[in-house]
């Protein structure tokens, strides 16, 4: 459970997916017509919409998951979380570019239907829905039974946002200098979870899981339970500040959510080539929840920064000028690094200092 | 395995599903502002576009599933046709009200990555998408371990369309006389396999279900596991067409995309209280795999016609003088029934006649 391969041996491989990704991208680009604005692989779709008035008008989607953070939710037998998770990671996916939520549908699966327990899901997309004044306009519920075990679910969510293509925001504005800044994480979010579940020994029986679970370790200040249950954070509030104020162009130049690949593979989502990030690892407090993780698994940096979001949720880049802006706007914010240039062409990459 | 309950003792059960719909109703719209043209329930959700330049643009959009229809995809190791239900599927759900198809996006979740099988998944979505106009324009690749069997995985999909709110179709037009029209299905589509697989022996030991899907019971021309694979099919063309000739508001009145709930609970979603649905039985056939499962199942009409399509995929309604365009326009189309008036304020109904 040690070195680069803790998260592949935890069954999850992420190389195995992105081999995968690239077999199939040219299949789903042959469906592509002139009005997708992005390729395969960015943090949400963008499409241009036709008849639009002034043909101004993007429409930015995301499908994401909750991953097996639903395990913890159903040892815990707690299920108004999830819903908060996947709402608030859509709602991030197409904040990315700048685009802000218009609707969000839901897809529940489970073998034998509980009302209850599909209340308290709802219960949690519901709120989320509304903290980010995004309509639930729909869902799938659906009844497969020899396909989950008993008292088990899976959860996956679609948003649509909407942007206007001349303020959209893809990160070709970067510049070498700009400053990064990071936005805390609420905990894993809803990426590693498979690695957190084997390192911290929720695997194996249910019982001694859940006794785990209800436990404090030491250097957490609540139960691990909690710890592993804290939602998934939304960025909207912070970042329409900043992209709705005034200078908004110079406060942002570039977003990038940190969901599986961590810091080092979704922070090049964001730059052109011929452009790297600079992080200074002493300028923001890793939680200890993932020095938990790291001790008890062994587990090399390289791996733990791919893996987990390591206590940054939301990276941004700022013209270096903007800086006392950005902090005034977002208080919260922690200037984490800068972007760096790098031999022309060179594909964006992440160094870590520190 | 026999009246009311069967759908139910195979494991899916429609009335608490509907009780649990009920109960999260007030929750979600609570989510809805005035954008949300639609109530929950309809086969697409509805969002009124602001700043779409004369504010007639409405999206429409729905997220579906494929159903334990994966479980004969599963066993015949056959993946490249769940993807063209799939899509099909939601093309249908936004089609019923008018939209076109715009982009559609996937989520795809499974215990460990095989790439070849999410390459013949994704196959299924690409090929569809092409067919309908429609871009895949991103999706959600999900590994999660513990929560899926080995070798199987669940698939959802999520559609947007476009309409304009000057030609919605929502069957208010509708009236009494009006003939209903209906275009045949390509098998089960999406929708009873719970229950058919049940019946037709396919849920216990996986070879002996192997041995059952590759054989051609008495009735059917082709093995038993080609039929249920048959595609859900995509009503986009024939529609299209309707709705694009210029009598098209008396060549439509109201659609129903026949899906879970059958024509019993379908049809009623596009009629207006105070008006029920006459089918006439005699009117079209119904496809040999039916009469096997009502047969082997010893199972009454009343769930027959509730859990499957029975034949029919989409129905729809037509002013009486615009019957000979209809058939015209689209020579593959039913004439199956009429609308008939009910005591105003009753809640629509169907009648199965003959």
């Amino acid at each position: 459970m040690s070195g680069a391969g803790a998260y592949r041996a935890a069954g999850v491989d992420i190389d195995a997916g992105n081999e995968a990704l690239r077999r199939i991208r040219g299949q789903v680009r042959s469906t592509f017509g002139p009005q997708v604005l992005t390729d395969v692989g960015h943090f949400g779709g963008l499409y241009a919409l036709a008849g639009s008035g002034d043909g101004e008008t993007v429409l930015v989607a995301s499908a994401d998951g909750v991953g097996t953070k639903l395990k913890i939710a159903f040892l815990l037998d707690r299920h108004d979380t999830v819903g908060v998770d996947l709402v608030n990671h859509c709602v991030n996916d197409i904040l990315a570019c700048g685009a802000r939520p218009l609707f969000f549908l839901d897809y529940f699966a489970t073998g034998a239907l509980d009302p209850a327990r599909l209340e308290a899901v709802v219960g949690g997309l519901v709120a989320a829905c509304r903290d980010n004044g995004c309509a639930l306009l729909g869902g799938e519920t659906a009844e497969l039974p020899d396909l989950y075990a008993p008292g088990e679910y899976d959860l996956a969510g679609f948003i649509v946002g909407q942007a206007r293509r001349a303020t959209l925001v893809d990160g070709s504005a970067i510049r070498a200098g700009d400053l990064l800044f990071g936005l805390p994480s609420g905990g894993l979010h809803t990426n590693g979870y498979s690695l957190a579940r084997a390192v911290l020994g929720l695997r194996g029986d249910p019982d001694a899981a859940r006794a785990a679970l209800t436990a404090t370790p030491p250097g957490l200040d609540r139960p691990l339970g909690e710890v592993l249950l804290a939602p998934h954070r939304s960025y909207l509030r912070p970042l329409a500040a900043l992209l709705d104020h005034p200078d908004g162009r110079d406060l942002v130049t570039g977003m990038a959510h940190i969901t599986g690949g961590g810091l080092l593979d979704n922070v090049p989502r964001m730059l052109p080539a011929g452009l790297g990030a600079r992080f200074d690892r002493a300028a923001w407090a890793v939680p200890p929840i993932f020095e938990l993780i790291r001790g008890l698994g062994d587990i090399v940096d390289a791996e733990m920064f791919r893996v987990f979001n390591m206590g940054l949720g939301f990276v941004f880049a700022a013209r270096p000028g903007a800086a006392a802006t950005v902090r005034e706007v977002v208080p919260e914010v922690r200037s984490v690094g800068e972007v760096v240039a790098l031999p022309p062409d060179t594909p964006a990459r992440v160094r870590l200092e520190g």
